[in-house]
């Protein structure tokens, strides 16, 4: 053989290999792979780095746009992967990392998954995933029924009935959000007469035909950004997400809601969908479900729930109370890689009427035919993995009960957070929690004094120097890599709507501590000591100062 | 303590134990875990069961709604799967499954696979997802790269430029198009004077303004069915998917396609984008995409090509000038779980012009914000996982020759299998490999004798009754579980565009050999002599034998 052909040949046994050859058992990611079965908690804490670097520093390690032409050995990309990717990767597992909607997961989803990843089905039908499709219909079948409760006999006529669908998995909840509304959408404006409805012949159409100047979907200001995502794709634009103004508690505010459904109606708007929130992004409240139900009744809009985050409260027999109502939406959006702890990405939307879901229906020739049992026909995606192999494993492991006791523990816990920050004078609890989301920001006691009697300007000044303020608390706390918690923006009433810059906590992880909150709270009163934030600091106090000199003309005479 | 306080009090001890006792090492998933890594071929062959189980017989196991009150052991719910669910899944893996595109994987992909869950990071913003952002954009400049072959300094520019993005990663192909054809129509329809965008004033008000009665999407009527669904979702309507004719060879006929899109013009429609395809999913072929970027610049209309199965083609310098033109596409879609070699479900979007992308931009105030180099902002997805991970690894570990080969093998593989079919005088070849996938279905020789002089009426019924034969083989061979072709429905232009059920074979898999291939049609063969079918066979060589007599009178002389 010539040298050229030597090598080709190597290639191609090399190639072989990797499909045949299991990987050593005393192979770097073998190793990797134990490591992590036996101690995964351990594994993250030893390998990913606590202190931030910066990401300007870490492209460098991924700035080839090059695939290289040669292969690389599988020991030195496991390597590469974990000194650049894992160390600067985020420890979402950490319990004191309370910034977003990730969690510790419970160990058993590991293996599972490693299962569901050998299998390699595709849930778009039954030709590459067999008992899978029934399970999916289960799964769906389940979550209907903790959402719905119908009867036994229901779910005998339905859950596995091959021309209906109660629900669709999805690859999170925007994906859920977005069929909720294309199915609003399309029902809205059905066939009828001439014509041959919207999905046939489109939205320009359908609103000619049925002489509409628009369409749009009516929601909270605290809606999630997919809901505005869900009307620029449904060719709806942005503008057609119409925002209701809430009350102090972040919940939309009914009157307004049904004068803005009226407005909407003078104007020859179709009034489309009307979305409750179960649990808001960024303080984690509920909507009056039940009222918006009749709302969407008398203007025969769907109502759709999205419960992307608060939806496992069903699971609470204290809490599910809040959620009265959910019952009578359309549809409804559960995010299974939050609160029913899945690893990322999976989310569902369910709905009430099993055939609502035939107004996305397609079908193709070489799957999903008409009649298959395959479940493709009702989602928006088309090849999908198997994750509803993890959720139906999480309901039969934690039961009921478990996912009671994390909700419960989690709201329970938010509770305590929020005592900790009224019992201490320098920070402000600027949203109280409902479920286990709530926001604060670090505002010594004086300023807070000062904002209590603050004009709409000074306000402004004093809220504006804060926010400057906890913006570096909260990245210089992300760096330092202890603890972390996000930030967001809300317009607070009392602050006469003012955007104020503040800490925002879920409380979802089962393992973080009052203990780790204690400290939480305590490095951000350190940090506020910094010298990179005295010069602001200094700045909140002057003003501070001369707002309540202002107010308090005798003050020094006192 | 009260039974019922202690019964708590052990159900609060269970829910902790999940999330911080790791599996013991004897568990039964533990077991499974160990085996899959150390033999997964033999986990697949032992515990999938070849012979198939009836669905309804499968949904008896996966009947009830009703989420269990009480936690199951992680062992039982282990068992439970390994007996309902792995047995009576689809060996995908096998390499006598050449239905479908799902193939064996690349071993190391489990092991990693296991790090980016047990990680469990969010894309959509590198608060959740740190190093995986910059590893994502890498992927995307990478798969750029290789498509429009960008100079260094381009990638240097653009690549982690935080206000632009390169592509799109997606759960897969699906969301991979609409992303591109989302794109495609908000630019098509942009903000100018008065009129704020489409995306912003919706389809209703952008075709009023910019004065069109309708906007199209063209492509041949060999496009995935996610198109369809995508102009739907997209508020086109179904029928804004313009289905142009395609030669013989299933690929469009540009002047048909210039036609078409005059046509569209003088009905003042405009034509948004128009679709190439690189690989179709029923038979594989491409399409002239160099003409096709002339037509779609002539009437300014966005060029995006669906390589989702033929896209690594790129990697074969001797298949790759298949694909010439591609490089003159506005977006690309790629699956990753196909051609990739990468489990189920990813796919991307990649876009020749890094400004494009912004079309769809979004932002929100706790994640996503301006500025950031959040990639949450650009996809249609929010929360996603580190999916570009396992790209990254097959890319670095494969290297460019490593996917060669597969390409080059696969295509080869389609030839031989090709040559076996033609070589027997009792199968008749459909469609031609040009990459590697192909049509064929079980048709003996008289018959083809009688299908090459039959008029139209006489072909119609030779079809009909192959169609159930071809039908009956599919399903039978299916069920036996040996080995597993897929079927499609085709309208040959010899048989006077009569449907024609085929069946559709993709060779990806390198495992697959030549022995299989020549098995596989030594089992239909055999089917074809089955008693459930002798009638409907009868049925055909009565029909052959009356069309053969007609047209050959004087064959009894002879």
């Amino acid at each position: 053989m010539t040298g050229k052909k030597k090598s080709a040949q190597a290639s191609v046994e090399a190639m072989y290999r990797v499909f045949t050859v299991p990987e050593a058992p005393d192979s770097t990611l073998s190793r990797i792979d134990q490591n992590i079965s036996q101690n995964l908690a351990g594994f993250l804490q030893e390998h990913i780095v606590a202190i931030e670097r910066d990401l300007a520093e870490v492209e460098k390690d991924f700035a080839d746009p090059i695939i290289p032409e040669k292969p690389v050995f599988v020991s030195e990309q496991a390597q590469f992967l974990l000194d650049k990717l894992v160390a600067n990767s985020v420890h979402t597992a950490s319990p004191a990392f309370i910034g977003h909607m990730t969690s510790a997961l419970p160990y058993f989803m590991l293996p599972l998954s490693k299962i569901m990843i050998a299998l390699n089905q595709n849930l778009v039908k039954t030709e590459t995933s067999k008992a899978f499709t029934p399970m999916e219909r289960q799964v769906l079948g389940m979550i209907h029924q903790l959402v719905y409760e119908q009867d036994g006999s229901f779910y005998q006529k339905w859950m596995h009935n091959p021309q209906y669908a109660l629900g669709a998995m999805c690859s999170g909840g925007t994906i859920a959000n977005l069929t909720a509304l294309w199915v609003a959408r399309n029902r809205a404006f059905p066939a009828e007469g001439s014509f041959r409805g919207l999905h046939q012949e489109g939205l320009f159409r359908a609103l000619k035909y049925y002489g509409y100047e628009g369409a749009a979907i009516v929601v909270s200001r605290r809606g999630h950004y997919s809901l505005r995502k869900a009307a620029d794709v449904l060719g709806l634009g942005r503008e057609s997400l119409i925002a209701v103004d809430t009350d102090d508690e972040n919940r939309i505010e009914i009157d307004a809601l049904r004068d803005k459904c009226l407005e909407l109606q003078r104007q020859k708007i179709k009034v489309m969908a009307i979305c409750g929130i179960a649990g808001t992004t960024e303080t984690g409240n509920v909507d009056p479900l039940e009222a918006m139900a009749d709302v969407a009744r008398e203007f025969g809009a769907h109502f759709h729930v999205d419960a992307a985050w608060g939806g496992p409260t069903l699971f609470s027999r204290r809490y599910k109370a809040l959620l009265r109502g959910i019952e009578k939406a359309d549809s409804v959006t559960f995010d299974a890689h939050k609160q029913l702890y899945v690893p990322m990405g999976v989310g569902l939307v369910v709905f009430r009427d099993p055939s609502l879901a035939s107004a996305v229906e397609h079908h193709a020739q070489y799957i999903i035919r008409k009649g298959s049992r395959d479940l493709g026909s009702n989602t928006l995606e088309g090849s999908r993995p198997g994750m509803s192999m993890l959720i139906h494993s999480g309901l039969k492991i934690l039961g009921r009960e478990g996912y009671e006791i994390l909700i419960d523990q989690g709201i329970d816990k938010a509770k305590t957070f929020a005592g900790l920050i009224e019992a201490d004078a320098d920070f402000e609890l600027v949203t109280r929690p409902e479920l286990n989301i709530m926001t604060y920001r670090y505002c010594p006691e004086n300023v807070q004094q000062a904002l209590a009697v603050a004009d709409p300007l000074q306000a402004e000044k004093l809220n504006a120097s804060l926010n400057r303020i906890t913006k570096f608390l909260q990245k210089t706390q992300r760096e330092r890599g202890k603890a972390f918690v996000s930030r967001t923006r809300l317009e607070p009433a009392r602050y006469y709507h003012f955007p104020c810059i503040v800490f925002r906590v879920v409380l979802a992880n089962p393992l973080t501590t009052r203990e780790i909150l204690g400290e939480i709270l305590e490095e951000q009163k350190g940090l506020a000591e910094e010298p990179g934030i005295q010069e602001e600091m200094g700045l909140l106090q002057k003003t501070a100062r001369e707002v309540l000199k202002k107010h308090q003309p005798d003050a020094r005479l006192a």
